[in-house]
């Protein structure tokens, strides 16, 4: 019973695992992938968060566009981090793959505050932004804390 | 006469690159900034194009979503090309600077026909999708032969 339960996991991970993998030409692809979105989101983001804690003047526009891009970018590196994607120039912990399901939850939380932020930023209001803002930085944080190498 | 049209050119040159120049804290960010927006790009561009020239079966919601990507991530790296941004880990050539209408030029055209394959690609049509593939990726070519040390 054991082993079947084993097999049949072995087996749903590799359907899981599969067309992330070939997603990628090499694991170097994937973890250059994922460095790059996260960089380039990261740029965009900063944006924002210096419109939201006051240290540049609130630009509506560029408030919505900024956070157009990092939604459209929020989505993408977690597609990168399949197996074999563990090694070479990372600061990625192990613990994603060993506690994988802990990571997507951290994932997944990180995009549901990444929309919030979103929402806000479309109603225009500094006020909205700033509310939104904190709990979604503090998801980035959580997640580097618990799962990124300093 | 011809001072004073320096003037406006220079002016006009700061006026244009100055938001751009902001954007960054510094120029080595703008580089990454640019390389890493294209590496992502070209990710999910390499998959589109991978169905186009029918090496890889055709997914319609494959080629939509990897589509969506692309065009978000088109208008991103033209940003970055900003002042000061033409050294270090780089292989832009100075005709980007030196030539920055022809450069300019060339990124809306890429940008108009990533327009196109998106629209194809949400016709969910194979057809469609290799017709608007090939001048899209002409640009792409275009522009790294013009503007990229090999």
């Amino acid at each position: 019973m054991k082993t079947l339960f084993n097999l049949c996991v072995a087996t749903m991970t590799l359907a899981l695992t599969l067309p992330v993998q070939a997603q990628f030409a090499k694991p170097e692809d994937a973890v250059k992938y994922r460095k790059n979105s996260l960089f380039v989101m990261q740029q965009h983001w900063a944006r924002v968060g210096a419109m939201a804690t006051g240290r540049v003047p609130f630009d509506a526009k560029q408030a919505q566009d900024n956070m157009e891009v990092v939604s459209a970018l929020a989505k993408l590196p977690w597609t990168a981090f399949g197996e074999g994607t563990d090694k070479g120039d990372t600061r990625a912990k192990p613990e994603i793959w060993k506690e994988s399901a802990k990571f997507k939850e951290a994932a997944d939380k990180f995009q549901a505050e990444v929309a919030k932020v979103n929402a806000a930023a479309k109603t225009g209001n500094l006020d909205n932004l700033k509310a939104a803002f904190g709990p979604a930085a503090a998801t980035c944080k959580a997640c580097h804390d618990n799962f990124r190498k300093d």
